[in-house]
Formats: C-alpha cells, structure tokens, sequence
C-alpha cells in the first residue's frame, strides 16, 4: 500500500503526518500557521523527500473553513470567507497538489476527523449517521452519511446556527465576527476566554463557566440529535476534554429531550451515544491520511 | 407499471390516494383521523378493491410522528411519542399491511414530501441535499441525502430543536407539550393560533404575528442551512402559504447570515433556492406514491 499523507490546517498550526495507520506514523512535523505563503512551503518541504522516493501515494487535507468542496468551482479546495487574517480566499489544495504532483484529497477538519474516527474503528463504519464535533478555539461539526463526508451547498457550518442565549443569565454578548452569539460566539475555547478573562483551561473545576459550557454543549448535542438522528456522536476539541464536561453535558442532554426521542442510546446508553474522541487529538490528521487512502483505492 | 397507492397520515386526516403519477390520479378519499381501529379500517376499505382486482402494486405511507424505522426493531411501522391521543405505540405500518397484503413503503409525511417535490421533478433529483420543511399545524423537515431519506437513530425531528427566543419581544411560552418553545412551540400553526387567540388565517396581512413568524421562519432556514448545507428548501404547509411570508422569510435569511455564508444561492438567487412546494399540498400523498414506485422497482 505504501505511505499516506495527513495534513490538518488550524488557525495556529499545520499538523503534518506521515504513515499507513495510527500505529504506524513514521513522521510527523507542527508547523506554525504564519502566512499561507511560508506555511504552505513549509508543508511542502515536508512531504517532499517522501514524494521523490515515491513512498507518498497520497496526501489528504482536513481544513478549517469554510472550504469549497464543489469540484466545478473554480474554487474549488480554497478557504473562503476565514476570519484568520491573510488566509481569505487562499487556493490551499490547488497549491499543495502542484507542490507535491500527487493524489489530494480535500475536506473540512471536522469531516475529516469524523471519517478518521469511523475509518480507523471498523465496528463504527455501519454507524450512520456518525458526526463529530469539536468544542475547542472554534466549533465545527462533520458530517458522515452513509460513509460519505456531507456536502452540498457548501458543508455543514453547525458551529454557527443560532441558538438560545438567556441574556439574563449570560450577558456576554459572544467573539462570533459574523453572528456575535451563535453557537462558536458562545460556547468556543476564544468565547470562555474572553468572558471570564482568563485561559479556559485555569478556571478550577467548580467555576459556574462550567455549568454554563455544559449547557451550551448540551443545547447544541440535542440540536444534532434532533436534525441528524446520529447513531453515535464523538465529541472532540481540547474544551470538550475538561474534567466532567461531558458527563455534565450528558445528562443534561436527557433533561432538555424531556423524553420527546425515546431511545435506549439517549435514556440508557448515553456514555456510548457521546463519547470523546478514540484517535484523542489526531482524529483529524489521521482522518486526513484516511481519506487519502480512500482517494487511493477509487 | 399498474397503480399505486399513497396515505399521507395527518392529526386531522388521512389523504390516500390511487394512481400512477401526479397527473393521473384516479381514486382520492379524505379520511377523518378519529381513533386508529376506524381509520385504518376505512383507509383498508378504500384501498381494497384495487388490491382484489390486482390493480395496486404497492402502497407508501407518509406518516406523522416520531415513528420507527428501524427494520430490524420489534416496533418497526409503529407511530411512536405522539402527543395525539390514542395515537401513541399503534403499529400503522404492519395494521395496513397485514390489511391489504402488498409491498408497503413507509417514511415520515415530511420525508415522502421531500422526496415526492424531488421524485416527481425529475430535473431536481441530483440536488443533494434536498430538504423539504412543512410550518402548518405542527411543523416538521423532510431530509433527502443522495436520494435517500435521512434515518439513523430515528429520523430527523428538526421541528423541536430549540431556537433563540426572546422573551421581551414574545413572552408567549410556547405549546410543545414536550419542550414549551421549541421552534415547533413558537412557530407552528397551533402556535399562531394559541398566541393570538384565533385562527392564523384569519391575521390581517399587518398584523405583527406576521413578522414574529417570518424571524422564526428563517432563524429555522438558517439552522437548516447551517446543519445540512442543501441545495435546495421547499417550505410547504398552510402557515408558509400566508401572502408575503416566504418573501419575507428570505430577506430576513440574507439578513441573520450576514455574509457568512458565501453562496450565490443565498445572496442572488434565494427565490430559486427556497420555493414553495411544486406539488402544492400534495407533496405528501404523491411522495408516498413515489416511495410505493421506488419499492417496487427495488
């Protein structure tokens, strides 16, 4: 089969793999998310050697976004409307596949890792729907139906629906540059933040931003529920990883469905309805290299 | 191809019908939804003689619910939580096919209404995802994902997510006997008619309910646009009918996107993407036609 390329883009870094699956990763590279000029040579750089000794098969890319997944665009593979400066509008698969004259495959970080969790889990791979979410610097939810990425219009952008925000409670108006208090303006790693005025990862267990994150998670697990009728929901990004949050989160989900779903997976199974990631927070960059052995094998 | 038989199952009614396309419908019979042993007797009666003459085919049933679809469920067929009385846990599906001994196709009214707008215009079959969102009585979205209807856990339930509410501008509750204001809780036709104690369609056109209702109309299209990112939204249902309110459900869609969403769907040609229903308030029963068809071509 060969080696397999994995990038996951960020708005900070650009995780860079190489392997065959998660046992094997024989190289692996963080390179800082500057301008797309430097970042992208950088990427570049590193798979070459691996491409010249036709190790490299393929390559594929999980990307924040939003992206243009139409293969008639003729923007197809740019970021498009990104508040991160400098990388608006910027031909990422385009400039990665003239740069390494490979297969690439192409889609957001989120449907990436959703496709790395289930790929990588093969008892998971008839789970459908199967989504993943990530609660970390932003909120991002990928899609799998029937063993295929969502598309469409463009791609699942549920991080930014609009939900209920009881001002009383929560005066903080949400860093959402487009919505102020969508779900990522209230609920996102940049969102905690800003409001209690400290890194997330200090505020103590016992802080009521948990209890708040808690119900901001749960509201958007119910809305996921209730608009994909998943089979099974992984929760990733590094503030779903807070001691307690998801079992927080958990048991608020069964509260705010007031019995309206009766499932076993939602009043009985719910630890195994949402879970955290398996791949922990490689989900993307392997969800990467398993698209690239998809794209291989077509 | 002989004929085919389509029930779309409503709180108030039964709709079925006979016939082989939209255009040739030769038998139609409104049957009063009293309790299931006397309706499901009468739709049997009415279906009967086209069973014993070896006329009929096969039957779809477009149901309301939440109901089962889950094939390998002891339940599968059954309408499930339904807050309609003597409703709850009564097995439609295998009542009606036990009744008439012939292939039944089965789906939820919104579904069938999705894939009977996508079935019958043969020109809309690649748009993928294909949504159909009915704002009447209660309010419900159909969801078509590379031509088949979206299950999994159960099916969508996208009617009772929770939305933004303000309580200043509404201080309504909300009548979802499960969730008080879910969007099915605040925007619905019951809704409508509970807030302004009459029946919505007797509201004059400068009535304030009418602006309240298109801001919860199109906070509901921009979830759904958000979530499954489709290619096209029919809004059917009596509520969507009221003179100017798609108009201006669509402006106000522009409007809470502000930009995010960069598509020439949205911004130039909305009233292509978003459209009433182009088979009126037959979507349902003709869509179960389409599923009956799609059964047995299987």
């Amino acid at each position: 089969m060969g080696l397999f390329g994995g990038i996951e883009s960020g708005g900070t870094k650009f995780v860079c793999m190489i392997g065959s699956n998660p046992d094997n990763i024989i190289a692996e590279q963080r390179i800082p998310t500057t301008n797309p000029e430097e970042t992208i040579r950088q990427v570049i750089e590193f798979f070459n050697p691996y491409v010249k000794s036709k190790e490299l098969t393929a390559v594929g890319i999980a990307s924040f976004g939003p992206i243009d997944l139409n293969p008639a665009s003729p923007t197809y593979g740019f970021i498009t409307t990104t508040p991160k400066e400098g990388w608006k509008n910027v031909d990422l698969y385009g400039q990665i596949q003239r740069g390494l004259k490979i297969p690439v495959a192409f889609d957001t970080d989120v449907n990436a890792a959703a496709f790395g969790e289930q790929y990588w889990q093969k008892e998971k791979r008839l789970l459908d729907p199967f989504l993943y979410m990530t609660v970390g610097t932003g909120i991002g939810v990928g899609v799998i139906v029937n063993g295929s990425p969502l598309h469409g219009l463009i791609h699942a952008e549920t991080g930014h629906i609009p939900i209920p925000h009881n001002w009383q409670r929560d005066p903080f108006p949400g860093i959402c540059p487009y919505h102020g208090d969508c779900l990522e303006g209230l609920a996102s790693g940049i969102s905690l933040s800003r409001r209690w005025g400290q890194n997330p990862e200090t505020l103590p267990d016992a802080h009521p931003a948990w209890d708040l994150e808690a119900d901001y998670i749960a509201l958007a697990l119910v809305i996921l529920i209730y608009a994909y009728s998943p089979q099974q929901i992984v929760l990733g990004g590094g503030v779903s990883q807070h001691a307690g949050l998801i079992q927080a989160a958990r048991s608020k989900v069964q509260q705010f469905n007031k019995g309206y779903i009766q499932s076993s997976m939602i009043q009985e199974k719910i630890d195994n309805y949402i879970h955290l990631p398996a791949l922990g927070n490689r989900s993307g960059a392997l969800g990467a290299i398993a698209m690239a052995i998809n794209l291989a094998e077509l």
